[in-house]
């Protein structure tokens, strides 16, 4: 997920020549059902997981046993998943999309109009307590500040009131909840009454598609936007931002929290 | 570009209703002579040069005669840029598009291949200091911190050796940048031997679009991908990542830099 680069470390009065890391950075074209869906930026890492999430997160895919093949191709930096689905994708649908303020997802298969009737407001009696996300902040922050810091890319985690599941990272934030969500659905592990963390930022699209999935706790270290705020109430999302110091901001369906 | 929500700050005994700023997302659907081009998840200021800077990187448009109008329908979320150009945009080409680690571009109307060779190696004499980039990000961390900490936003500068001529905030990096381009494109401010400097990553895509306008230097605050530090390279980009505690490190093209 890194690589190591030679640069040069200035400062006002001194240079000098070393060696550091980066995230790399890797295109992975999508073929779906035969047919080129996306290319996608992402830290090649956990790919099959990526690109099952991705299609699962458009709607594209909606249970594993749709799934009849999914073939890595490295070198070539192509990805084929292929299902029984007949035909290929409404080109159409291709054009109804948002370019988004996402790192790491730009196209939503969706518009906001059409997704907000669909979806359903999460139901779920799953409750943790401050102290709880606090204790499990602490642990993803541990897991993700070395990558965050140095190498510039971002974490996400499944979790449940006793902590963390699974943790996935990629240089984009969608990509990283994708992996968690592809891993899901390959792995049969639920994703209902679960709590998903990430240290991104928590624009609408993360918003609804942490609610396609029915989860109803999200955390971030970050900020939401207004909007996301507004969905998570209308969704009856907990939404937990700005996770730090000690203290959290809960914006949305404070119930779960107590 | 901010709005005031109403939040529950806990930590792990207390817990306080208070009032909080998050960012503002506007979803803003970009029609380009009459056709529904793409909608962008912004922040709601400047949105006008958004969507020129956007048309403009995204290769749509190439100088500001070809601008027959721009109307701006801030109640309906729409803006509308039409120019001389006869006919639409290819559909086929919108299908050639990369999902992006892109927060606040998602799509990009070309593949690597095709760019890398029409993209000239970028001349340019400029020069500048440590001491002044140092300066320089000085000055753009106090205007962009207060935001970017508390509220979610990046900001996008352009700058000369003498410091900051220009200074953009969005909730998307790509959209920041935009800002830029548009009002110099709008207003006749020449890019040529100018610095943009950036709260965000710089992604392959963030260096494309920086290429595309001749821009010598890029600064950011954050960290470089690997394709970015490789493409900078190729591309005669001088890179500049992690400027901060009075350090940079320099990935490429250190020429100018001295």
């Amino acid at each position: 997920m890194q690589k190591e680069v030679t640069l040069i470390r200035m400062d006002r009065n001194t240079r000098e020549v070393m060696q550091g890391e980066v995230a790399r950075e890797y295109p992975l074209t999508v073929m779906f059902n035969g047919e080129q869906l996306a290319t996608l930026l992402c830290s090649p890492d956990d790919m099959e997981n990526l690109a099952v999430g991705f299609l699962f997160s458009e709607g594209l895919i909606h249970s594993k046993e749709e799934i009849k093949g999914i073939a890595l191709d490295e070198q070539r930096g192509i990805v084929r998943v292929n299902t029984d689905a007949a035909g290929g994708v409404d080109r159409e649908l291709f054009m109804k999309r948002v370019i988004t303020t996402g790192c790491g997802r730009g196209i939503s298969f969706y518009n906001f109009a059409d997704l907000d009737q669909k979806l359903q407001k999460v139901e779920s009696a799953l409750k943790v307590t401050p102290a709880q996300i606090l204790e499990m902040m602490k642990a993803f922050q541990i897991r993700s500040e070395i990558y965050q810091k140095t190498h510039g890319v971002h974490g996400a985690a499944l979790c449940d009131a006793s902590g963390i599941l699974l943790f996935k990272e990629d240089i984009g934030r969608h990509n990283a909840i994708d992996k968690i969500f592809g891993h899901c659905l390959r792995g049969d592990i639920p994703l209902a009454d679960r709590i998903i963390m990430t240290t991104g930022r928590i624009s609408s699209e993360i918003l609804f598609k942490v609610a396609k999935r029915n989860i109803p706790i999200l955390v971030s270290r970050s900020t939401p936007t207004d909007l996301a705020v507004g969905l998570a109430g209308e969704l009856g999302i907990t939404l937990v931002g700005f996770v730090r110091g000690g203290h959290m901001n809960v914006y949305a369906e404070e119930g779960r929290i107590g």
